[in-house]
Protein backbone atom coordinates (compact mmCIF):
# COMPACT_ATOMS: atom_id res chain seq x y z
CA UNK A 1 0.00 0.00 0.00
CA UNK A 2 1.54 3.35 -0.98
CA UNK A 3 1.04 6.16 1.91
CA UNK A 4 -0.71 9.19 0.46
CA UNK A 5 1.60 12.13 1.89
CA UNK A 6 -1.62 13.65 3.67
CA UNK A 7 -1.29 11.13 6.37
CA UNK A 8 1.63 13.04 7.99
CA UNK A 9 -1.20 15.50 8.90
CA UNK A 10 -2.47 12.98 11.41
CA UNK A 11 -1.02 12.68 15.10
CA UNK A 12 -1.66 9.51 17.45
CA UNK A 13 -2.59 11.17 20.89
CA UNK A 14 -1.90 8.47 23.53
CA UNK A 15 -2.94 10.29 26.87
CA UNK A 16 -1.79 8.48 29.75
CA UNK A 17 -0.65 5.17 28.69
CA UNK A 18 0.75 2.81 31.60
CA UNK A 19 1.87 -0.11 29.30
CA UNK A 20 4.95 -0.19 27.58
CA UNK A 21 3.49 -3.01 25.37
CA UNK A 22 0.37 -1.23 24.22
CA UNK A 23 2.39 1.83 23.52
CA UNK A 24 4.61 -0.36 21.11
CA UNK A 25 1.57 -2.23 19.97
CA UNK A 26 0.14 1.10 19.19
CA UNK A 27 3.37 2.45 17.52
CA UNK A 28 3.52 -0.83 15.75
CA UNK A 29 -0.43 -0.59 14.00
CA UNK A 30 1.02 2.97 12.71
CA UNK A 31 4.08 1.80 10.86
CA UNK A 32 1.67 -1.25 9.34
CA UNK A 33 -0.60 1.63 8.16
CA UNK A 34 2.00 4.78 7.54
CA UNK A 35 0.68 7.30 10.09
CA UNK A 36 4.12 8.12 11.72
CA UNK A 37 3.50 10.71 14.03
CA UNK A 38 2.87 9.27 17.36
CA UNK A 39 2.72 11.96 20.46
CA UNK A 40 2.58 10.66 24.18
CA UNK A 41 1.41 13.28 26.90
CA UNK A 42 2.09 11.84 30.61
CA UNK A 43 3.42 8.29 30.14
CA UNK A 44 5.01 6.24 33.12
CA UNK A 45 8.41 7.21 31.61
CA UNK A 46 9.28 3.34 31.97
CA UNK A 47 6.69 2.43 30.37
CA UNK A 48 7.58 4.75 27.35
CA UNK A 49 10.97 3.49 27.22
CA UNK A 50 10.09 0.00 27.15
CA UNK A 51 7.86 0.70 24.64
CA UNK A 52 10.95 1.13 22.22
CA UNK A 53 11.75 -2.50 21.77
CA UNK A 54 8.69 -3.12 20.20
CA UNK A 55 8.57 -5.29 16.93
CA UNK A 56 8.73 -3.17 13.95
CA UNK A 57 7.63 0.08 15.67
CA UNK A 58 10.93 1.18 15.74
CA UNK A 59 10.93 4.36 13.25
CA UNK A 60 7.71 5.64 14.76
CA UNK A 61 8.74 5.09 18.49
CA UNK A 62 12.27 6.78 17.87
CA UNK A 63 10.72 10.39 16.55
CA UNK A 64 7.72 9.65 18.98
CA UNK A 65 7.34 13.55 21.03
CA UNK A 66 6.24 13.47 24.70
CA UNK A 67 3.99 16.17 25.87
CA UNK A 68 3.24 16.99 29.84
CA UNK A 69 -0.16 18.22 28.57
CA UNK A 70 -2.77 17.69 26.36
CA UNK A 71 -2.66 21.24 25.24
CA UNK A 72 0.69 21.17 24.28
CA UNK A 73 0.16 18.01 22.22
CA UNK A 74 -2.40 19.09 20.39
CA UNK A 75 -1.24 22.56 19.85
CA UNK A 76 -0.91 22.19 16.17
CA UNK A 77 -3.82 20.81 15.60
CA UNK A 78 -6.91 22.49 13.84
CA UNK A 79 -9.07 19.22 14.36
CA UNK A 80 -9.18 17.43 17.49
CA UNK A 81 -10.68 13.81 18.21
CA UNK A 82 -11.04 11.70 21.59
CA UNK A 83 -11.94 8.07 21.27
CA UNK A 84 -14.20 6.60 23.47
CA UNK A 85 -15.36 3.20 24.63
CA UNK A 86 -18.70 4.65 25.58
CA UNK A 87 -20.21 2.90 28.11
CA UNK A 88 -23.12 4.45 29.74
CA UNK A 89 -20.71 8.11 30.07
CA UNK A 90 -23.43 11.18 29.60
CA UNK A 91 -21.53 13.20 26.76
CA UNK A 92 -21.52 16.48 25.85
CA UNK A 93 -19.93 15.78 22.55
CA UNK A 94 -21.03 14.55 19.34
CA UNK A 95 -20.20 11.12 18.93
CA UNK A 96 -19.34 9.57 15.73
CA UNK A 97 -19.82 5.93 14.97
CA UNK A 98 -16.26 5.23 13.11
CA UNK A 99 -17.49 4.34 9.94
CA UNK A 100 -18.65 8.09 9.87
CA UNK A 101 -15.82 9.62 11.62
CA UNK A 102 -13.12 8.60 9.97
CA UNK A 103 -14.37 10.38 6.57
CA UNK A 104 -14.35 13.41 8.07
CA UNK A 105 -10.81 12.37 9.53
CA UNK A 106 -9.41 11.60 6.12
CA UNK A 107 -11.12 15.29 4.74
CA UNK A 108 -9.63 17.21 7.46
CA UNK A 109 -5.93 15.65 7.11
CA UNK A 110 -6.11 17.03 3.00
CA UNK A 111 -5.00 20.67 4.02
CA UNK A 112 -4.72 20.60 8.15
CA UNK A 113 -3.47 18.60 10.82
CA UNK A 114 -5.19 16.64 12.89
CA UNK A 115 -5.40 15.39 16.75
CA UNK A 116 -7.14 11.55 17.27
CA UNK A 117 -6.69 10.80 20.88
CA UNK A 118 -6.46 7.64 22.69
CA UNK A 119 -7.04 7.36 26.83
CA UNK A 120 -5.66 5.37 29.22
CA UNK A 121 -6.08 1.17 29.03
CA UNK A 122 -8.16 1.63 32.25
CA UNK A 123 -9.46 5.07 32.21
CA UNK A 124 -9.88 6.05 28.40
CA UNK A 125 -10.06 9.85 28.23
CA UNK A 126 -10.84 12.45 31.24
CA UNK A 127 -13.14 14.62 30.89
CA UNK A 128 -10.41 17.21 30.88
CA UNK A 129 -8.72 15.19 28.06
CA UNK A 130 -12.71 15.08 26.48
CA UNK A 131 -12.88 19.42 26.55
CA UNK A 132 -9.87 19.75 24.12
CA UNK A 133 -12.01 17.66 21.47
CA UNK A 134 -14.25 18.77 18.75
CA UNK A 135 -16.02 15.56 18.41
CA UNK A 136 -16.08 11.77 19.85
CA UNK A 137 -15.10 8.39 17.85
CA UNK A 138 -16.12 5.16 19.27
CA UNK A 139 -15.73 1.88 17.29
CA UNK A 140 -18.64 -0.23 17.38
CA UNK A 141 -18.67 -3.20 19.91
CA UNK A 142 -20.42 -5.61 22.07
CA UNK A 143 -22.37 -4.06 24.83
CA UNK A 144 -21.14 -7.06 27.28
CA UNK A 145 -17.59 -6.20 26.10
CA UNK A 146 -17.09 -2.51 25.47
CA UNK A 147 -13.71 -1.87 26.35
CA UNK A 148 -10.95 -2.71 23.75
CA UNK A 149 -7.27 -3.42 24.30
CA UNK A 150 -5.31 0.22 23.06
CA UNK A 151 -3.09 -1.21 20.58
CA UNK A 152 -6.13 -3.04 18.82
CA UNK A 153 -7.95 0.29 19.21
CA UNK A 154 -5.89 2.17 17.59
CA UNK A 155 -5.41 -0.53 14.98
CA UNK A 156 -9.09 -0.50 13.85
CA UNK A 157 -9.12 3.21 13.74
CA UNK A 158 -5.70 3.21 11.68
CA UNK A 159 -7.26 0.90 9.18
CA UNK A 160 -10.80 2.32 8.49
CA UNK A 161 -8.69 5.24 7.71
CA UNK A 162 -6.59 3.86 5.30
CA UNK A 163 -9.61 1.15 3.71
CA UNK A 164 -10.28 1.62 0.03
CA UNK A 165 -14.35 1.67 -0.19
CA UNK A 166 -14.16 0.86 -3.80
CA UNK A 167 -11.84 -2.20 -3.37
CA UNK A 168 -13.56 -5.06 -5.73
CA UNK A 169 -13.65 -8.43 -5.42
CA UNK A 170 -11.19 -10.17 -7.20
CA UNK A 171 -11.97 -13.20 -10.12
CA UNK A 172 -10.58 -16.19 -9.18
CA UNK A 173 -7.12 -17.46 -10.51
CA UNK A 174 -6.69 -18.68 -13.31
CA UNK A 175 -9.07 -19.75 -16.59
CA UNK A 176 -12.24 -21.70 -15.40
CA UNK A 177 -12.14 -25.03 -17.23
CA UNK A 178 -13.72 -25.03 -20.01
CA UNK A 179 -16.82 -27.64 -21.12
CA UNK A 180 -14.29 -29.63 -23.11
CA UNK A 181 -12.15 -30.82 -19.94
CA UNK A 182 -14.76 -31.15 -17.47
CA UNK A 183 -16.59 -33.67 -20.26
CA UNK A 184 -12.91 -35.21 -20.66
CA UNK A 185 -13.03 -35.48 -16.83
CA UNK A 186 -16.30 -37.04 -16.76
CA UNK A 187 -15.82 -39.83 -19.13
CA UNK A 188 -12.75 -40.52 -17.40
CA UNK A 189 -13.99 -41.04 -14.62
CA UNK A 190 -16.90 -43.59 -16.03
CA UNK A 191 -14.17 -45.66 -17.37
CA UNK A 192 -12.72 -45.91 -13.98
CA UNK A 193 -15.38 -46.47 -12.69
CA UNK A 194 -16.26 -49.61 -15.24
CA UNK A 195 -12.39 -50.68 -14.82
CA UNK A 196 -13.26 -51.08 -11.11
CA UNK A 197 -16.79 -52.63 -10.81
CA UNK A 198 -18.32 -49.92 -9.26
CA UNK A 199 -21.29 -51.34 -8.27
CA UNK A 200 -24.21 -49.18 -8.76
CA UNK A 201 -22.85 -48.71 -12.32
CA UNK A 202 -25.32 -48.80 -14.99
CA UNK A 203 -25.26 -48.00 -19.05
CA UNK A 204 -28.16 -45.80 -18.26
CA UNK A 205 -28.07 -41.94 -19.56
CA UNK A 206 -29.88 -41.48 -15.35
CA UNK A 207 -26.51 -42.46 -14.41
CA UNK A 208 -24.50 -40.75 -16.61
CA UNK A 209 -25.74 -37.86 -16.44
CA UNK A 210 -25.52 -37.81 -12.90
CA UNK A 211 -21.44 -38.26 -13.02
CA UNK A 212 -21.79 -35.41 -15.54
CA UNK A 213 -23.80 -32.79 -13.18
CA UNK A 214 -21.27 -33.68 -10.22
CA UNK A 215 -17.92 -33.38 -12.49
CA UNK A 216 -19.80 -30.10 -13.71
CA UNK A 217 -20.26 -28.60 -10.33
CA UNK A 218 -16.72 -29.47 -9.04
CA UNK A 219 -14.79 -26.18 -9.29
CA UNK A 220 -11.36 -26.44 -10.86
CA UNK A 221 -10.58 -22.27 -11.78
CA UNK A 222 -6.32 -22.89 -11.40
CA UNK A 223 -6.04 -24.45 -14.33
CA UNK A 224 -6.46 -27.64 -12.17
CA UNK A 225 -8.92 -29.69 -14.02
CA UNK A 226 -5.58 -30.67 -16.23
CA UNK A 227 -3.88 -31.72 -13.50
CA UNK A 228 -7.06 -34.01 -11.93
CA UNK A 229 -7.43 -35.14 -15.68
CA UNK A 230 -4.07 -36.93 -15.50
CA UNK A 231 -4.60 -38.36 -11.98
CA UNK A 232 -8.05 -40.12 -13.39
CA UNK A 233 -5.63 -41.18 -16.56
CA UNK A 234 -3.49 -42.93 -14.87
CA UNK A 235 -5.71 -44.36 -12.39
CA UNK A 236 -7.40 -45.77 -15.74
CA UNK A 237 -3.92 -46.66 -17.22
CA UNK A 238 -3.17 -48.84 -14.09
CA UNK A 239 -6.60 -50.50 -13.18
CA UNK A 240 -6.22 -51.52 -17.07
CA UNK A 241 -2.62 -53.32 -16.85
CA UNK A 242 -4.06 -54.79 -13.36
CA UNK A 243 -7.50 -56.22 -15.35
CA UNK A 244 -5.32 -57.53 -18.07
CA UNK A 245 -3.57 -59.46 -15.73
CA UNK A 246 -5.98 -60.85 -13.83
CA UNK A 247 -6.44 -64.68 -14.77
CA UNK B 1 -23.86 -3.63 19.01
CA UNK B 2 -26.31 -6.50 18.71
CA UNK B 3 -24.47 -9.55 17.78
CA UNK B 4 -25.97 -10.89 14.39
CA UNK B 5 -27.04 -14.66 15.07
CA UNK B 6 -25.20 -15.77 12.10
CA UNK B 7 -21.65 -14.49 13.80
CA UNK B 8 -21.84 -17.48 15.27
CA UNK B 9 -21.15 -19.18 11.95
CA UNK B 10 -17.21 -17.86 11.95
CA UNK B 11 -14.33 -19.94 13.61
CA UNK B 12 -11.42 -17.62 13.99
CA UNK B 13 -8.51 -20.55 14.15
CA UNK B 14 -5.21 -20.03 15.12
CA UNK B 15 -2.70 -21.77 13.83
CA UNK B 16 0.98 -22.80 15.75
CA UNK B 17 0.63 -19.57 17.89
CA UNK B 18 3.34 -19.16 20.20
CA UNK B 19 2.42 -16.24 22.41
CA UNK B 20 0.40 -16.18 25.31
CA UNK B 21 -0.69 -12.55 25.12
CA UNK B 22 -1.74 -12.86 21.41
CA UNK B 23 -3.88 -15.74 22.04
CA UNK B 24 -5.20 -13.52 24.84
CA UNK B 25 -5.51 -10.78 22.54
CA UNK B 26 -7.04 -12.44 19.74
CA UNK B 27 -9.33 -13.91 21.86
CA UNK B 28 -10.64 -9.74 23.40
CA UNK B 29 -11.08 -8.89 20.17
CA UNK B 30 -13.49 -11.49 19.27
CA UNK B 31 -15.31 -11.30 22.33
CA UNK B 32 -15.54 -7.13 21.46
CA UNK B 33 -17.08 -7.85 18.21
CA UNK B 34 -19.04 -10.76 19.29
CA UNK B 35 -17.37 -13.41 17.38
CA UNK B 36 -17.49 -16.47 19.86
CA UNK B 37 -15.69 -19.25 18.52
CA UNK B 38 -11.89 -19.63 19.15
CA UNK B 39 -10.39 -22.54 17.47
CA UNK B 40 -6.20 -22.95 18.56
CA UNK B 41 -4.29 -25.63 16.15
CA UNK B 42 -0.81 -26.96 18.10
CA UNK B 43 -0.60 -24.09 20.14
CA UNK B 44 2.59 -24.38 22.75
CA UNK B 45 0.44 -25.71 25.63
CA UNK B 46 1.64 -23.20 28.15
CA UNK B 47 1.17 -20.35 25.46
CA UNK B 48 -2.91 -21.59 25.31
CA UNK B 49 -3.01 -21.54 29.43
CA UNK B 50 -1.52 -18.18 30.01
CA UNK B 51 -4.02 -16.99 27.66
CA UNK B 52 -6.78 -17.67 29.65
CA UNK B 53 -6.21 -14.69 32.04
CA UNK B 54 -6.30 -12.22 29.45
CA UNK B 55 -8.63 -8.82 30.15
CA UNK B 56 -11.74 -9.48 29.43
CA UNK B 57 -11.30 -12.49 26.93
CA UNK B 58 -12.52 -15.34 29.66
CA UNK B 59 -15.72 -16.88 27.80
CA UNK B 60 -14.19 -17.05 24.59
CA UNK B 61 -11.18 -18.55 25.85
CA UNK B 62 -12.60 -20.88 28.33
CA UNK B 63 -14.79 -22.17 25.35
CA UNK B 64 -12.12 -22.08 22.90
CA UNK B 65 -11.79 -25.72 21.15
CA UNK B 66 -7.80 -27.33 20.27
CA UNK B 67 -6.79 -29.59 17.89
CA UNK B 68 -4.37 -31.20 16.49
CA UNK B 69 -4.07 -30.49 12.97
CA UNK B 70 -5.94 -27.55 10.43
CA UNK B 71 -7.88 -30.24 9.02
CA UNK B 72 -9.61 -31.18 11.52
CA UNK B 73 -9.91 -27.74 12.94
CA UNK B 74 -12.03 -26.80 10.16
CA UNK B 75 -14.06 -29.79 9.10
CA UNK B 76 -17.35 -28.22 9.73
CA UNK B 77 -16.89 -25.40 7.53
CA UNK B 78 -17.46 -25.25 3.71
CA UNK B 79 -15.49 -21.76 3.54
CA UNK B 80 -12.17 -21.71 4.60
CA UNK B 81 -10.16 -18.47 3.93
CA UNK B 82 -6.49 -17.90 5.31
CA UNK B 83 -4.99 -14.53 6.47
CA UNK B 84 -1.54 -13.58 5.17
CA UNK B 85 0.82 -10.48 5.25
CA UNK B 86 1.83 -11.54 1.60
CA UNK B 87 5.19 -9.91 1.11
CA UNK B 88 6.89 -11.13 -1.37
CA UNK B 89 5.71 -14.97 -1.66
CA UNK B 90 4.34 -16.19 -4.83
CA UNK B 91 0.81 -17.01 -4.06
CA UNK B 92 -1.14 -19.98 -6.09
CA UNK B 93 -4.31 -18.97 -4.44
CA UNK B 94 -6.28 -16.26 -5.28
CA UNK B 95 -5.65 -12.83 -2.85
CA UNK B 96 -8.48 -10.81 -1.87
CA UNK B 97 -8.19 -7.51 0.14
CA UNK B 98 -10.10 -7.66 3.43
CA UNK B 99 -12.39 -4.74 2.08
CA UNK B 100 -13.65 -7.20 -1.10
CA UNK B 101 -12.81 -10.56 1.30
CA UNK B 102 -15.03 -9.68 3.56
CA UNK B 103 -18.81 -9.42 2.42
CA UNK B 104 -17.33 -13.07 0.53
CA UNK B 105 -17.49 -14.40 4.26
CA UNK B 106 -20.64 -12.48 5.50
CA UNK B 107 -22.25 -13.92 2.86
CA UNK B 108 -21.38 -17.34 3.57
CA UNK B 109 -21.62 -17.12 7.32
CA UNK B 110 -25.66 -15.85 6.86
CA UNK B 111 -26.13 -20.15 5.93
CA UNK B 112 -22.75 -22.21 6.77
CA UNK B 113 -19.96 -21.95 8.77
CA UNK B 114 -16.40 -20.54 7.58
CA UNK B 115 -13.23 -20.71 9.46
CA UNK B 116 -11.16 -17.88 9.04
CA UNK B 117 -6.95 -18.62 9.64
CA UNK B 118 -4.31 -16.41 11.03
CA UNK B 119 -0.92 -18.04 11.47
CA UNK B 120 2.20 -17.61 13.68
CA UNK B 121 3.11 -14.59 14.42
CA UNK B 122 7.01 -15.19 13.11
CA UNK B 123 5.98 -17.23 10.03
CA UNK B 124 2.34 -17.04 9.29
CA UNK B 125 0.21 -20.12 7.64
CA UNK B 126 2.36 -22.41 6.00
CA UNK B 127 2.38 -23.59 2.81
CA UNK B 128 0.38 -26.77 3.95
CA UNK B 129 -1.77 -24.97 5.94
CA UNK B 130 -2.65 -22.99 2.38
CA UNK B 131 -3.39 -25.93 1.23
CA UNK B 132 -6.81 -26.23 3.34
CA UNK B 133 -7.94 -22.79 2.33
CA UNK B 134 -10.33 -21.52 -0.79
CA UNK B 135 -8.70 -18.64 -0.90
CA UNK B 136 -6.55 -16.13 1.06
CA UNK B 137 -7.01 -12.57 2.08
CA UNK B 138 -4.78 -9.69 3.23
CA UNK B 139 -4.65 -6.68 5.19
CA UNK B 140 -3.16 -3.51 3.19
CA UNK B 141 -0.11 -2.78 4.91
CA UNK B 142 2.25 -0.36 4.11
CA UNK B 143 5.14 -2.32 2.13
CA UNK B 144 8.16 -1.26 4.33
CA UNK B 145 6.46 -2.48 6.94
CA UNK B 146 3.35 -5.66 6.19
CA UNK B 147 3.70 -7.78 8.92
CA UNK B 148 1.16 -7.15 11.70
CA UNK B 149 0.73 -8.46 15.39
CA UNK B 150 -1.42 -10.89 15.35
CA UNK B 151 -3.97 -9.75 17.84
CA UNK B 152 -4.05 -6.63 15.76
CA UNK B 153 -5.11 -8.69 12.70
CA UNK B 154 -7.67 -10.37 14.32
CA UNK B 155 -9.09 -7.32 15.22
CA UNK B 156 -9.12 -5.35 12.03
CA UNK B 157 -9.89 -8.19 10.20
CA UNK B 158 -12.79 -8.93 12.82
CA UNK B 159 -14.02 -5.32 12.54
CA UNK B 160 -14.10 -5.19 9.10
CA UNK B 161 -17.11 -8.13 9.35
CA UNK B 162 -19.08 -6.05 11.75
CA UNK B 163 -18.90 -2.87 10.16
CA UNK B 164 -21.73 -1.02 8.69
CA UNK B 165 -21.08 0.26 4.87
CA UNK B 166 -24.33 2.56 5.83
CA UNK B 167 -23.00 4.40 8.76
CA UNK B 168 -23.79 8.05 8.53
CA UNK B 169 -22.03 11.08 10.20
CA UNK B 170 -24.56 12.66 12.63
CA UNK B 171 -25.28 16.30 12.99
CA UNK B 172 -23.48 17.86 15.58
CA UNK B 173 -25.92 17.71 19.08
CA UNK B 174 -28.30 20.20 19.76
CA UNK B 175 -29.68 23.30 18.00
CA UNK B 176 -26.86 25.81 17.12
CA UNK B 177 -27.32 29.48 17.61
CA UNK B 178 -29.69 31.43 16.06
CA UNK B 179 -28.92 34.46 14.54
CA UNK B 180 -30.55 36.66 16.78
CA UNK B 181 -28.53 35.47 19.54
CA UNK B 182 -24.94 35.71 17.70
CA UNK B 183 -26.34 39.26 16.75
CA UNK B 184 -26.64 39.62 21.07
CA UNK B 185 -23.07 38.22 21.02
CA UNK B 186 -21.64 40.70 19.14
CA UNK B 187 -23.40 43.62 20.48
CA UNK B 188 -22.38 42.86 24.00
CA UNK B 189 -19.02 42.01 22.91
CA UNK B 190 -18.74 45.66 21.27
CA UNK B 191 -19.95 46.63 24.79
CA UNK B 192 -17.37 45.16 26.31
CA UNK B 193 -14.86 46.73 24.34
CA UNK B 194 -16.14 49.90 24.74
CA UNK B 195 -15.91 50.05 28.36
CA UNK B 196 -12.03 48.41 27.94
CA UNK B 197 -11.08 51.25 25.73
CA UNK B 198 -9.75 49.03 23.01
CA UNK B 199 -7.70 50.75 20.95
CA UNK B 200 -8.58 50.17 17.44
CA UNK B 201 -12.65 50.28 18.60
CA UNK B 202 -14.51 52.80 15.97
CA UNK B 203 -17.96 53.69 15.40
CA UNK B 204 -17.76 52.95 12.02
CA UNK B 205 -19.45 50.48 10.18
CA UNK B 206 -16.25 48.36 8.84
CA UNK B 207 -15.35 47.60 12.50
CA UNK B 208 -18.69 46.31 13.32
CA UNK B 209 -19.10 44.12 10.55
CA UNK B 210 -15.84 43.01 11.25
CA UNK B 211 -16.82 42.19 14.44
CA UNK B 212 -19.93 40.59 13.49
CA UNK B 213 -18.36 38.70 11.11
CA UNK B 214 -15.90 36.88 13.44
CA UNK B 215 -18.85 36.51 16.00
CA UNK B 216 -20.93 34.59 12.99
CA UNK B 217 -18.41 32.54 12.00
CA UNK B 218 -17.65 31.40 16.09
CA UNK B 219 -19.80 28.17 16.25
CA UNK B 220 -21.61 27.45 19.29
CA UNK B 221 -23.51 24.01 18.48
CA UNK B 222 -24.41 22.81 21.75
CA UNK B 223 -26.68 25.88 23.41
CA UNK B 224 -23.53 27.11 24.37
CA UNK B 225 -24.31 30.76 22.72
CA UNK B 226 -25.74 31.82 25.87
CA UNK B 227 -23.62 30.33 27.79
CA UNK B 228 -20.87 32.72 26.24
CA UNK B 229 -23.23 35.45 26.50
CA UNK B 230 -23.58 35.26 29.91
CA UNK B 231 -19.70 35.38 30.60
CA UNK B 232 -20.04 38.51 28.04
CA UNK B 233 -22.68 40.21 30.32
CA UNK B 234 -20.60 39.83 33.55
CA UNK B 235 -17.43 41.49 31.94
CA UNK B 236 -19.66 44.22 30.49
CA UNK B 237 -21.05 44.80 34.51
CA UNK B 238 -17.74 44.27 36.02
CA UNK B 239 -16.01 46.98 33.63
CA UNK B 240 -19.15 49.42 34.35
CA UNK B 241 -18.55 49.24 37.80
CA UNK B 242 -15.02 49.73 37.74
CA UNK B 243 -15.31 52.93 35.44
CA UNK B 244 -17.88 54.28 37.31
CA UNK B 245 -15.69 53.85 40.28
CA UNK B 246 -12.75 55.19 38.49
CA UNK B 247 -11.60 58.83 39.80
Amino acid sequence: MPVPPEFANLRVVLVDARNPLNIGAAARAMSNFGFLHLRVVNPYDVAFEGARSAVGAAEVLTHAEKFATVAEAVADCSLVVGTTAVGHRELQHTLQRLEAGAPLIRAHINTAPCALLFGSEKFGLSNRDLSHCHWLMNIPTREEHFSMNLGQAVAVCLYELIRDPNAQPKPEKGTPASAAEMERISETLLTALRASDYPKLTTSDAFQNAVRRLVRLMRFPFGDAEFFLGMLLQIVWKLGKKNSSEP
